[in-house]
């Protein structure tokens, strides 16, 4: 996710609410519950684990498959992973790295070769939440296009680089395009496919490197119905977060052809990002990924069903973002306390909410915790909290 | 200058007409003088030398005062040359650079120490023309202000610096802004006296070091009526360039306070800009200099006197650019013949046009070679042209 | 440790024999056992966990106290080690890295400043094992002194720097100096306190700033009775890892002032350092560091016992490295058939050797899993085994 | 050279005696010669041309071939300067660069592509006197070889790389070989041809890029008799310096095959090195240029010649350095009182020796000066000068 987690959790206020829906629910809620099983959360991408279900969850998967530790990133649960994010992607490799923000970095980096600028959206994760790391690391200039929006066309493409050669003349060269998709800063809403398809074309016949940033892909895919595959297929190398929504503590993973993948153990050791071990986050992220798309299917049918059912209460008004993913937006009526309601859902039905925003207005996300529950019993406590 | 001059004089095109006066005469026509001391050109910030002039010019210099050679830099001319611009700047500290771009460069690292973003114009030398040479050796990123204008206003610095808590949440801190003065790319517009004075007031309020790329900054000093010493009395660091105007063969000069300027020839060397003797281009700089600020302000009054007499002539319609310094705008009547104008003023008073834009206008430089000519001869010169 | 784990585990050959004793026992070996807390290793650093092993021990530590998760490095488990490391180590402040060599990477860049030249061991991990991350990534210029020995002089060190001006008349300057203690690529051995003191007063006084590198530094604590703080209070930082004893499945802390310690979020963020959550690595590390001296002083008597009684037996030569900390040399007399004797051990009392060498001897390292069983127990396990 | 004229100059003492002939003779006892044509010096590598001198001297080039500026490295002297390099040295291409610090550095940077490791002699200028410009701006790591010495035979070279494998793990990769020859810091020593012929073909073999720092490639060729481009055909890249003896102010040249040089010009821009006009610099070299090598074979000729009257003097033994080309020992019997013959020599005949030695010796070097006097009237001044 895009913000400094650290400030923020620092602070206890809310900077970005519109981005920070998992940190809606304030700490004194979540306390309450010791069973997650049966809370259901409309401000994650996922459900997350607590340390001891977290231990827990591991065992159970320990039971049925013996875990295997890796050694430095080689063998066990990491080489698993790394199989089956080929399989998922259908990239020639896959590399597990220690953030996505390493993973990023070193795709543009690596991709762009020496070329110094690097195209992203100026709403993407790269651009706005990697501390300028590209600039003061990696050597690139990263270009923004499309200023708030979610996503550039390939015309905003093309014009860039049309009048590149009238606003700069020396000429630095375009290495590399990057491409996040769901977009976090623009709530979670996809780069339309078409959109990619005509990018990935011209890319490809001028020769500029393709990176898809797809922290969130399952969402993009779970609410477009493209599959990763496809997605993937329009890219040199794609990241996909492990631990927004596949529960691991940390890591990523990013895939591509062999060539590329191959120059990143080196890559990773010199930036310090080689470890000694990272089963603990591969074995989970392989544990969670069984089923993941299943499991959003499923969490958006009954999403639907759930909504469908709440918009006929009087006082709410639930919506799909346009062009979003998991993201929808839930006004309540001004005779509704919301504050009160938020309450109401936390602690008499352990449903957790995400942070109130101004015009009683909340930016709530669906996800699997959403399956936790029969959907009566959701909605009965909606019904309860106006 | 802003553009990649060696792609230009390759093609042989106009690649931006508006911003190469100086290519506006072509090679042929230049050709035809030997004697530059009775050119005058409409399309240069300065008198230029052929080797041979260039030659004769440090000999009659050499006559009069002693030339001595520098050894990487130090002593001989170069040390003049470094006393005579701290006196002309009021500065601690000056050295010799061999290009604009290392100045620029060299200087907004020093002063942006760790941080990483450094505020410049959009429009400014050091964003466009320096081949993402901040981003790419440097470890800093550019953040561009005032998109396509002159300028930025200190509430769009303010607003950007306040936003940004908002768009990125990891510090990397803002280092330094560059102020381009006059700019090049905004065909040679000076920056307001007023809103250099409050923006260099509210940076150092909040510590944060001020570059004055013042390549041209004589110019802006003469059509201003600002003193140069007044200019970098709100910076922290000031280049000016000894070629554009100053007849070096190459190089520049940086001044500021001793701490900073004290780093440099160590951050010249690593860079590979140690040279053994740079004195051929101090010793004209040192020459051309003096009297350089009175000979500026005759031009211009032989300019003001000499376009109100053409503006009287049919056909002729010469305006200052609106915020400009030494660039004007001519614009001939439908009537006249543009390219037989140029070359009779070519041919027959050795009088030299920039090139002439899609309609029928030109803009034109006033520089000392103005001065070369009686107002009578060149304003003869005109009426018989078209 | 000092090695490219990949590449030795790839091959499966044993690369660097005498750096390797944790390698030294096949994979096969080790498959037989599912019981670790029966196994005596002598080829590692500590006790390992497999995976099913480390769940078990840390919900065991969640069950007396509740392990809480970090959010990007901050709270939970991350922020207890890093408290329990300052008391440790009685530097002001303590930072979790995902790996040694980011440790060690970061605290050289920062103390050193902009001056390029860092003194180190010519056999330590930073000069030998950082796959020249200094030079091609942190703009460092390693200079090695002592070539092939644990460590330098204070007079290496003021002959190297005294004779710089002789060698080299550019000042890049000296920006710091890294020991490591013990240092693996010397079998573990330690650098002598009284040459620690003088090195560091040295620095002090010429404003030479001194980072160890203390991978090991429990060891070489135990060994030498010299304390932890002892150690740690002649550096300005100092970095300990989290997994080569203190089970953790990766990591490591670096200890120092407060300003250097608040300069590492941002630059493990910009180096893709920043994970999601580390408190799986924390919780284990902070588990295992309780007691951790106590159990290194009792592994060191038990050996004590346990080879002077070995060494009464015909054939068996246990000695003390001269310098050493946990590494001891076993030499098998001519008559004992090595590999033989390997065998029995492991496969009859599951007490694990590392790799013979050429001369029918082995480094054999000394752990806490030596309490794992009686004196006698092992001693007749060897006597068999003859 | 080597050495920091900078600090030299200042101090005003001879930091480096044997390594700095040329600044043997003091200021005091240049000043008197107004004509150099007449004055011999027996401490520089060639002619040096004061400001009044330097202006006659290209004056005379322009009277006989008219001199053409360059613009920005493109066309004029500049462009004559490129083919006639790249005539000498049989290269594809050739390009001017301010500094040979700046050829060596970019050179070696391209030529090792991604990998960190970069192999060059102990003693060489790449080495000891680019003020770590390697590892801090260019992040390449220098190995030297053969501590002290003048080259590292091949198998010191194939030593190091076979033993890499057991010191280092982690493989960054070897990109490139840099061989200085002569080598300053070894007093003018030359590399045997033969230990160069090895070495190519050993790189070649194994992908490794060589480049020769050949500042003094000239007096190589003139001493062994090797053609430079005989040198230069056993190397990737060849940089030979402009102003060491070849007269300009300053500037070097690198040559090598198009798709190296052609990466330079973005290079040099975004290190600051691109400058308006060299074609002082170039059209002085390429005016001294001419006729070079017969020059420099006529004075060691005439050093021949003269050499052997002089030593037939009681008190003076003039002997060649073991593998060295200009430099030559000098040494005073004790009778003779050093300081009194420089002075003789400098005063009354216009002959400039270096400085004195502590053993009444000195390190002469033999450059054309050589030839503006008789052999008779020299060894007449030596005569009288004892």
């Amino acid at each position: 996710m895009a913000i400094n987690r650290r400030k923020f959790l620092k602070s206890g206020s809310a900077l970005l609410p519109a981005l920070l829906p998992f940190s809606g629910a304030t700490a004194s809620d979540q306390e309450q519950f010791t069973n997650s099983d049966e809370v259901v959360n409309f401000y994650l991408d996922g459900r997350t684990f607590e340390p001891g279900e977290y231990l827990t969850e591991l065992q159970k998967a320990s039971a049925s498959t013996s875990i295997e530790r890796d050694r430095y990133g080689v063998g066990g649960a990491i080489e698993q992973l790394e199989k089956k994010f080929t399989a998922i992607t259908g990239k020639e490799k896959a590399i597990f790295m220690p953030s996505g923000t390493m993973a990023n970095q070193l795709a543009i980096s690596v991709l762009s070769g020496q070329n110094a600028k690097v195209i992203v959206q100026d709403t993407s994760h790269v651009y706005r939440d990697e501390a300028d790391a590209a600039q003061t690391v990696f050597n690139k200039r990263l270009v923004p296009l499309a200023k708030g929006e979610t996503f550039f066309s390939l015309e905003d493409l093309q014009g860039y680089i049309k009048n590149l050669g009238r606003e700069e003349v020396f000429e630095s060269g375009i290495g590399a395009v990057s491409i996040e998709n769901p977009v976090r800063r623009a709530d979670g809403r996809y780069v339309p496919l078409e959109e990619i398809k005509r990018i990935s074309e011209y890319c490809r016949a001028n020769r500029i490197r393709l990176h898809l940033d797809g922290a969130r892909l399952f969402l993009a895919s779970a609410w477009t119905g493209v599959s990763i595959k496809e997605y993937a297929s329009y890219f040199d190398t794609v990241y996909i977060s492990l631990y927004k929504y596949l529960g691991a503590s940390a890591g990523a993973i990013l895939c591509g052809e062999k060539s590329v993948i191959d120059q990143m153990p080196h890559l990773i050791k010199v930036h310090g990002g080689s470890m000694y071990g990272n089963w603990v986050n591969a074995a989970m992220a392989l544990n969670r990924v069984e089923g993941m798309e299943q499991r959003l299917k499923d969490s958006i049918q009954r999403a639907d069903k759930i909504f469908a059912e709440l918009n006929k209460l009087p006082g709410i008004l639930i919506k799909p973002l346009q062009g979003g993913t998991n993201i929808y937006s839930l006004k309540l009526g001004k005779e509704i306390d919301g504050k009160k309601f938020r309450e109401t859902l936390s602690k008499d039905y352990q449903i957790l909410m995400p942070r109130l925003m101004e015009n009683n207005e909340m930016l709530i996300t669906v996800n699997e915790t959403l399956l936790y529950r029969q959907a009566e019993y959701i909605i009965n406590a909606f019904r309860k909290g106006i």
